[in-house]
C-alpha cells in the first residue's frame, strides 16, 4: 500500500449507480446546490491526495512514537501538527456541518467516503478530527443561540477540537454510576467536578482549546444532563482566556492507536454549559454518539480496505509455491494458491458490502435531515436508527477479521512492524469495543430497534429489500431464492424473540450478537446481488466480471455463515443463563 | 489472573478418566515405572508452581523491555535468565526426553499439559525450551552416536539451546528456494554459508552455546540437508571452543512475543555436522516440526486458557450494569448478562475441549512411541499424522479467538496494556502463522492426511470416535445425533475431494482451511459429550453438572459452526479458481 490508492472507481459506482446519490441530490434543495456527481468525485480525488501524501507517511511512524505525556501536556507524534494543518485548511473538519456556521453542508452520503480514506491511511490521526464533527453536531442540535455562535466555527473550522466525556471508572457500559457533579451557579452557568477516563483526543497539540462534552450529574438527580466544557475559558468575542479547571491527568498505554491520546480528563470547577434540558443528557449524547457509531463503522471499514489493498499488492508480488494447475516458473504469485485467493475474495468481498452498508447509512442520514417529505425524513430516521448500530457492530468486526486475514496472507512478514498490517491489527481492534462495546450495539439492535416496535421497521426495512431485488434482472433475482429465505427467517426469528421477551427478559441478551451477525450477512448478501447486479451496465466489462465473480464468492461461501448465528439465535437462552454462576 | 492458577482438576480429569493414562502407562513398559497418577499430579502441581511464582512475573516487564540487540548480542529482558535457571534446575527443558542422555522421558500426555502452563503465564519465555525439546528431538532420532553423545545431554539438561534454522527471505512456505550452501570437508563435517530469517531463539543470553539446525544444500544437489551447526565450536571433551562463524544479523521488531528473539542469522564457512543422510534434511526436519507443530497448537491453547481465567476472573468482579431478570443491588457483577455469559462459555467449552484434543495429540505419540504392539504403534503414528495438523492449526485459531472475546469481556480497559488480555492477543497472533502457517497445515491435512491414503486414516479415526460414543451411557449417546451426521458428511465430504482431486488440482489448496474447520469443530463436539458424559461418574457434583452445561453449550451453538465450514467445502473451488487474476 505505498501509496495508499483510493477505491474511487467503487466510491463512483456506489454513489452514481448503486444508491443513485445525484438524484436523490437534485430533489433536496439543501443539496442541489452544494454537490452533482463530478463535485463529489473532485471532491473525493482531492481527499485522496490528501489523505496519501499527507497523512498515510505519518502513519508508522507516529505508531513507533506515540503521543507523549510530559508536564500535563499531551505531544502528538512528529508530523501530526503539519498534516493537522493541511486536514484543516482544506475545511475537512466541517464537512458535513452546518453551513449557517461555517460548515461545507456537505452529505453524509460523501462524509463516509471521506472517512474512509482517512481510516485507511491512519486510525489514530483520523480520530482528532472525527470527535470534533461528532461534538459539533451534538451542539448544533441541542445547544442554545449563543453556544452555538460563540463554538461552531472554530470547531468547524477544526481552529478547536471537540471530545466526549462519559466514561468513569465505575461507568462504563452502565452511565447510572456517573459521580461527575454540575453545581448551578448564579449566571446560569455551572461548576462541573469529577474525573473522566478512556477520553479519546481529551487533549493535544494541534488546536488551541478543546470543547468537552461531559456527562454529570445535577445535585440530587440520579439522571445525567450535558455539559459544554472548555479546555480554557472562551471571552464573548471568541478569545480565549485562562485555563478552565480542565486537567490531564494521565494518558493510557494501549495496544494500538498509539498516535491517539486517550485521557484521564479532571475538572476541578470547571465552568460548563448546559447543551439541551437539564436530566436530559443521554439523549443529547445520542446524537453526537450516533454519529461517532458510524464513524467508528467506518474505521473498521477503512482498516478493512487498508487491509485488503495491502494483502492484494503483497499476493501479487510475493513469489512462493507454484500454482497447483502448473507452471513454469521458477516461483508463482502467491494469488495463485486457492487458499491466498480465498482470504483475499472473503477480505475483498466483505469489504466493498461494507462500503454499501455504510453509504446506505449515509443515504439515510442525509433523508432524515435534508428530505422535505416528512413521511420521507421519518421512515429514514427509522433506517438510520435501524442501521447505526449494524454498521458500527459488523463493520468494526468484519474490518479485524479482514486485517486478521490479511496479515495470514503475509505470513511470517505479517507479524513484523515494518511491514504495517499489524498496526491495522492492533488500531482497529477498540474499534469494536469503544463508542459502546459491539455486545452493546446489538442489544440496541435487537432489544429497541428489532422488537422495540414490534418488528415495524425490520418489516419495512426488509420489505424495501426485497422489493429492491424484485426490480433486478430476473438471472440475478435467480441468485436470491437462499437471501430471500434468510430474510424471512429473521423476521420469524425475531418474532419468536419478541413473543417470548417478556417470559425470557435475559433472552435479547443473550442472542443479540447472533442475531446482528445474522442480519449482517444476510444484508451482504442483498447488497452483493445488487452491486453485481448493476455493475453489468457499466462501460467497463472487468468491473462488471469483477462484481459478478465476487458476489457469487459471497453467495457460496460467505452468506450460508448467517445460517449459524440464526441457529444460535434460535437455540435461545438456556444454555447461556441456566449454567449457575458457581460454575463459571 | 494474579496469581495463574492451573486448571488442575480438568488435566486430571483428562489424564485419568478421559484418556486413562494410568491403564496406558501401566502396559508401556518404558512408562511403567516412570510415572502413575499420583507422580503426574505432582509434577503438574510443582510445574503450576513454578510457572506461577517464577515465570509469570517476567512476563509482562518483558513484553515492555522487550529483547535488545546490543554490539551483536542478544539480550533477554531482565528477570528472564533467574527464570530461565529456575526452569533449567528443574529438569523442564528435558521433560520428554530420552533417559538414556538425560532426559526424563516423561510422557507426552503430560508434556503438553506442563507446555500448556508455560504458555498461559509467558509465550516469550516458554518458546526458548520448546525449541531446544524440539531439537533434541530431532538429534535423537536422526543423528550419530557421537552427536548424540556431545549434545544431547546439553541440551536436554538446558545448558544449551537448540533452534531451527529454515526460513529464507526467498524461502517461506515453499523451502526449495533455500540458498544456504554446505561445503563437505576432508573430515566429514561441512562449511555452512548462508542467511536465515525469522529465527526464534537464534540467539540470547541464557545458555552458553545455541545449536542450529540448519537446512542447507550440497553443491550440486537442489535438495535439502539438514545440518546441526554450533554457535561456539564445542570441542571432544564438551567444552565449548572458539565462536564457529555463527552471528546475529538483527532482531525483528515484532507484533507480541517482544521478549523472545526472532534473528537473522549469517553463517559464514560455519562448521557443520550432516544430521541423517544427505538430501534427506527435510524428513529430518519433520522430527522437529512435528514436535513443535503440536508445540505451537500448545501455544494456543495456553493462551485460550490465560484469556478464560482472566476473563472469567473480571467478569465476576468487575460491577456493571443489573442483571435482566431484576436485581436489587447497585450493579451487578457483569457475569449475569446473556452476552458476557455467550463469550465467557464460548471460550471455556473451546479451551477445555482443546486440552482434550491436545492430550489425545499427546496419547497418540506415546503410544507411537512407546507402544510394544506393532500394529498399535503404527496406527498411532497414523493418528498423530492425522491430528499434528488439526492440533497446530485449529488450537492457535481457536486461541487467537479466545485472547479476542477475552478482550471483549473487559471492555475499554482489555485495550489497556497493563490489565494484560491485549498482550496475550500479540504474543499468541503469531502461532497461527509460524511452524507453517495454519494454511498450510489444512493443506496438509486435507491434502496428505485425508486424501493422500484415500481416506484410509479418516475413516479408520471416525470408526473409533464412532466406537467410543457408542460405549457410552444411552443419555449421552442420544445427544450425539447431529455429531454423527456430521462426522458422515466429513467422510462423504472428504469422498468427493478426492474423487475430483485429479480433474481440479487447485481443489484440495482450495477448500482445506474449511475442510480442517469443519473436522475440527466436529472433534470438539466428540470431546465434549464424552467428557460431560464420564464427568457424571465424578464425585464431585458441581464439576460433573459444569461440563454437562458447557456441554450443551457447546452442542447447541457452536458445533453447528461445523456446517457453515461444511457448505464451504462442498461449494467447491469454481468461485476461488475462477476468478481471474487481474480481477484482484
Amino acid at each position: 500500500m505505498y501509496p495508499y490508492s483510493a477505491p474511487l472507481n467503487e466510491m463512483r459506482f456506489l454513489l452514481d449507480k448503486v444508491f443513485k446519490a445525484p438524484a436523490i441530490w437534485q430533489r433536496l434543495p439543501q443539496l442541489a446546490e452544494t454537490v452533482d456527481l463530478d463535485t463529489a468525485m473532485a471532491i473525493l480525488e482531492e481527499a485522496a491526495k490528501l489523505n496519501r501524501d499527507i497523512v498515510q507517511p505519518i502513519n508508522r511512524a507516529g505508531d513507533e512514537q506515540g503521543v507523549r505525556f510530559e508536564d500535563g501536556t499531551v505531544i502528538t507524534p512528529d508530523g501530526y501538527k503539519e498534516a493537522y494543518q493541511a486536514f484543516m485548511e482544506g475545511g475537512w473538519v466541517g464537512f458535513c456541518g452546518d453551513p449557517e456556521f461555517g460548515g461545507m453542508g456537505m452529505p453524509k452520503m460523501l462524509g463516509v467516503l471521506v472517512d474512509e480514506m482517512g481510516y485507511s491511511v491512519c486510525n489514530a490521526f483520523n480520530l482528532y478530527s472525527s470527535l470534533t464533527a461528532g461534538a459539533a453536531l451534538a451542539l448544533n442540535a441541542h445547544g442554545s443561540d449563543e453556544l452555538k455562535d460563540l463554538y461552531l466555527p472554530k470547531l468547524y473550522s477544526g481552529e478547536w477540537a471537540g471530545a466526549m466525556d462519559m466514561t468513569e471508572p465505575q461507568a462504563g457500559s452502565d452511565l447510572r454510576g456517573v459521580r461527575t457533579r454540575a453545581e448551578p451557579q448564579d449566571d446560569g452557568s455551572f461548576l462541573i467536578s469529577g474525573s473522566k477516563i478512556f477520553i479519546t483526543g481529551g487533549d493535544q497539540d494541534l488546536t488551541s482549546n478543546v470543547v468537552h462534552l461531559v456527562l454529570a450529574k445535577l445535585a440530587g438527580s440520579q439522571s445525567l444532563s450535558l455539559f459544554l466544557v472548555p479546555k480554557l475559558k472562551v471571552n464573548d468575542d471568541g478569545s480565549l482566556g485562562e485555563n478552565n479547571g480542565v486537567s490531564v491527568g494521565s494518558i493510557e498505554h494501549k495496544m494500538g492507536l498509539k498516535g491517539s491520546a486517550t485521557c484521564v480528563m479532571n475538572f476541578d470547577n470547571a465552568r460548563g454549559f448546559l447543551i439541551g434540558e437539564a436530566d436530559r443528557g443521554l439523549a443529547c449524547m445520542f446524537t453526537m454518539m450516533n454519529y461517532e457509531r458510524l464513524a467508528i463503522g467506518i474505521q473498521g471499514l477503512g482498516s478493512a480496505q487498508a487491509a485488503s489493498q495491502l494483502a492484494t499488492d503483497y499476493a501479487k508480488e510475493r513469489l512462493q509455491g507454484l500454482a497447483a494447475t502448473g507452471s513454469n516458473a521458477a516461483a508463482d504469485p502467491i494469488l495463485v494458491h486457492g487458499d491466498v485467493r480465498r482470504m483475499l475474495l472473503t477480505i475483498r468481498s466483505l469489504t466493498e458490502a461494507g462500503r454499501a452498508l455504510a453509504v446506505d447509512a449515509g443515504m439515510q442520514l442525509d433523508l432524515a435531515k435534508f428530505s422535505e417529505d416528512e413521511a420521507e425524513r421519518a421512515k429514514a430516521a427509522r433506517f438510520v436508527g435501524l442501521l447505526t448500530p449494524v454498521a458500527k457492530a459488523f463493520l468494526t468486526d468484519r474490518g479485524l477479521d479482514a486485517c486478521i486475514m490479511a496479515q495470514q496472507v503475509f505470513g511470517g512478514a505479517g507479524y513484523i512492524r515494518e511491514t504495517g498490517i499489524e498496526q491495522f491489527v492492533r488500531d482497529t481492534r477498540i474499534a469494536q469495543i469503544y463508542e459502546g462495546t459491539n455486545g452493546i450495539q446489538a442489544i440496541d439492535f435487537l432489544g429497541r430497534k428489532v422488537t422495540g416496535d414490534n418488528l415495524a421497521t425490520l418489516n419495512e426495512f426488509i420489505a424495501e429489500l426485497k422489493a429492491e431485488l424484485a426490480a433486478l434482472a430476473p438471472e440475478w433475482q435467480d441468485k436470491a431464492g437462499e437471501l430471500l429465505a434468510l430474510l424471512d427467517e429473521l423476521i420469524a426469528s425475531a418474532g419468536n424473540i419478541n413473543e417470548a421477551k417478556r417470559e425470557q427478559p435475559a433472552l435479547i441478551n443473550s442472542v443479540a450478537v447472533d442475531y446482528l451477525d445474522a442480519f449482517g450477512f444476510s444484508l451482504y448478501g442483498y447488497y452483493w446481488i445488487k452491486m453485481a447486479a448493476l455493475a453489468q451496465e457499466e462501460a467497463d466489462a472487468s468491473f462488471a466480471q469483477q462484481k459478478a465473480a465476487f458476489c457469487r464468492f459471497y453467495l457460496e461461501k460467505l452468506l450460508p455463515r448467517a445460517r449459524w448465528h440464526l441457529s444460535q439465535v434460535n437455540a435461545g437462552a438456556g444454555c447461556v443463563m441456566e449454567t449457575g454462576a458457581e460454575l463459571f
